[in-house]
C-alpha cells in the first residue's frame, strides 16, 4: 500500500485515529478525543474529517469500530452502516478497509453486509499487533469503558469469544473501565463508618471520580463527562461519590468518602483479575505469564494483573506511549500495512 | 385545620399530590406524575401550580420531599431551598408545613434553616399513616426507584435509620424500584444459553423493561423514560434488554431475553428481601409477621414478603388504591389534618 494509512478506531464514547507513514516502523501521530456518538451522531462526518485534516491526511484507511453498539442503534446493522455512511460523507474519495473479528479487512460494502462480521473487533486489531512483540502474553486494554483480555499463545491471538457476548462469557470483555463506569454498577454496597452500606442506584458518579479523589488520574484524564454535569476538581467529584450512599459533604468526611472509592476501586480489580483467572483456566498449561497493558487504565490493569499472578509489562515501554494509548486505532493502521506491504 | 389539605410528595423522578376534604375520613384525590427534576428544574412552579389546579387547590400545603438528593443540586441544603423556593412562588400565599424525619412539622423557614431534619422524610409519613391501620407490621413501598422497609412496633414506626446513608445501612431503605433502576445496578452477570454472561456496565436497560418484557407491568405502568429514547413496546423493551450482554435482537432469541429478565427480576426481588430480613433480624421476637405494601412495584413487594416469611396484605384493599399507590403525598395530608383535627 502507497502512501500514509490512517487507522480508526470509533468507540461509542471515543474515537482514536492513528496516521503511520509509508511501511510500518515509523513512529504514529495518534489522536483521541470524547465523542458521544448517542448524542452527537449527526456530526460524526464533521469529526472525522476534522480530525484526518489535523493528522496530516491519508487516502488509505483502516477502521474498526464499537460505536454500534451505542443504544442510539436499534441494532448492530443500524449503527455499522450509520458509521460507514459517516466515512462516505466524510471523505468520499476514500474506501475504508474494515477490520473483521477473524482478522481480516474487508471493504465497507462487505462490512455492510455482514456488519456481526466487523462488529467490536478492535480488541482482535490490538492484540495481532501486540503478538508481533510479545508471541505469549496476556494483552490486557484497560479503556475509558470496558477492558479486554485477549491471550497471545505463541504468536497468535487465541481468544475463544468473537462477538461481544461471547466475550462477556469468557471474561475476555469484563465491562469495567477506569473513567466512565457507573459506581452502581461497580459495587452494591460500601463501607461507610465500619459497617456496610447500600448504594444507590443511580448514575450519581463514575469510575473518574473514584480514581480521581485517590490520585491516580489527574483532572486532565478525566475526559469523559461528569454525571451532574459539574466540574472535574477533587472535591466536586467527591460530592458525587458522597450522593452514592445518598450523603453530601455536610454529612460525610474526607475519610469517608476515600474508605468508599478505595473499596469501589478494589473491586474494579477484582472483576478485572476474575476476567485474567478466567482466560487463564481455559488455557491451561498454555496460559502466558507475562500480562502486557495498554489503554487509560494502567493502573488497574497493572494491580489486576498483579493479582492473578501474572508479571505485569508496560506496552508504551515497547511501543510508544502514543499507540499503546490508541492501541487499535494504530493497530489497525500497521496491520493494513503490513497486509499488502510485508 | 379548616378546609382542604394538600399533601406533597416531590421525588427527584416522581411528583405526586393528593387532596383530603376537611376532616381525616374522606378518600383524597391524587395526581402522579413523572417529573425528570434533574432536567426540568426550572419548571417545577409551573408544574405545583397545575398540579394544585386539577386537584382542586387548598390553602393548607403538607410537603415532604426526596428531591433535595438529586444531582442538580450540590447539597441537600440547596435542594431543600429550590424545592420550598418553587413552594413559594406557585403558592404565594400559602405557607406550606414541612414533614420532618422525627414526625414533626416545620415551617418552610425552620426547614431551610436544617435541611437534614426534613430531607427524605416521605417513608416516615407513609408508615405513620399505615401504623394507624397496623399498628405491627413491615410496610414495604417498593416505588419507581426505591424500596422502604420500614417496621412498625405496637402501633409506633420502629425505624432505626433517619438519613437516607443510616437507612441505606439498616435495611430500610433498598436501592431498587420497580421502573428506573438500571439493570447494571441490579445484576453482574445473567445466564446466557445457560452460562453466566457478564453485563454490560451501562444505561442500556432498566427493571421497566424487564417487568414489561415479563408481563408484570404494561406499557401504560411505564411512566419513565426509556434509556434510549425509543418507546415502550414490548420488542422495544427486549432489545433493550439484549443490549445488557451486548446483543441485539438480531443475535438474541426471546427466551434467551426472558431468562435474562427473569434473573434481573429475582436479583431484586432477593435485594428487598435481603433489606427485609436485615430489619427483621434487629427486631428479634418483636419483629412483625405481616407487610403491608404499597407503591407502584406491589409484585416485588409481594414476592419478597413471602420469600423473607412474611405473609403480605395489600394497603391498597385497606385504605383504596388511591392512598395506597401516592402513599406518603396521602400521608402527609392526613397527618397533618390529625395534628391540629383530633
Amino acid at each position: 500500500m502507497k502512501g500514509p494509512i490512517l487507522g480508526w478506531d470509533v468507540g461509542g464514547a471515543n474515537l482514536k485515529a492513528a496516521r503511520i507513514e509509508e511501511g510500518s516502523q515509523s513512529a504514529p501521530k495518534v489522536l483521541e478525543r470524547p465523542f458521544p456518538l448517542w448524542r452527537e451522531r449527526d456530526g460524526l462526518p464533521a469529526i472525522l474529517a476534522g480530525t484526518a485534516d489535523r493528522l496530516g491526511g491519508a487516502r488509505n484507511m483502516a477502521v474498526t469500530m464499537t460505536a454500534e453498539l451505542a443504544d442510539c442503534f436499534a441494532t448492530k446493522r443500524e449503527g455499522v452502516a450509520f458509521v460507514l455512511d459517516a466515512f462516505r460523507t466524510a471523505f468520499p474519495d476514500v474506501e475504508p478497509w474494515v477490520y473483521g473479528i477473524d482478522g481480516r479487512f474487508r471493504s465497507a460494502e462487505a462490512a455492510r453486509q455482514r456488519p456481526h462480521q466487523i462488529a467490536a473487533a478492535n480488541w482482535r486489531a490490538s492484540a495481532t499487533f501486540v503478538a508481533r512483540t510479545f508471541p505469549d502474553a496476556l494483552f490486557l486494554d484497560v479503556g475509558s469503558t470496558t477492558t479486554d483480555v485477549i491471550p497471545i499463545v505463541a504468536g497468535r491471538v487465541a481468544a475463544r469469544g468473537r462477538t461481544d457476548p461471547a466475550r462477556l462469557r469468557t471474561g475476555e470483555l469484563v465491562y469495567t473501565g477506569a473513567l466512565r463506569t457507573p459506581v452502581c454498577a461497580i459495587v452494591r454496597s460500601v463501607p461507610l463508618r465500619g459497617r456496610p452500606c447500600r448504594v444507590a442506584a443511580e448514575h450519581f458518579a463514575v469510575a473518574a471520580d473514584v480514581h480521581l479523589w485517590l490520585g491516580r488520574i489527574e483532572q486532565d484524564d478525566y475526559t469523559c463527562e461528569t454525571p451532574d454535569g459539574r466540574g472535574r476538581s477533587r472535591l466536586e467529584a467527591g460530592a458525587r461519590i458522597a450522593r452514592m450512599v445518598c450523603g453530601d459533604m455536610e454529612m460525610l468526611r474526607p475519610h469517608d468518602i476515600t474508605a468508599i472509592a478505595e473499596h469501589a476501586a478494589r473491586a474494579q480489580v477484582r472483576q478485572i483479575a476474575g476476567g485474567i483467572r478466567q482466560v487463564m483456566r481455559r488455557l491451561g498449561p498454555a496460559a502466558p505469564r507475562v500480562a502486557v497493558f495498554a489503554g487509560q487504565g494502567t493502573f488497574l490493569a497493572r494491580s489486576a494483573a498483579e493479582a492473578a499472578g501474572l508479571s505485569p509489562r508496560d506496552m508504551a515501554e515497547e511501543v510508544g506511549a502514543a499507540t499503546a494509548r490508541s492501541a487499535p486505532a494504530a493497530a489497525v493502521a500497521y496491520l493494513l500495512a503490513a497486509m499488502v506491504d510485508p
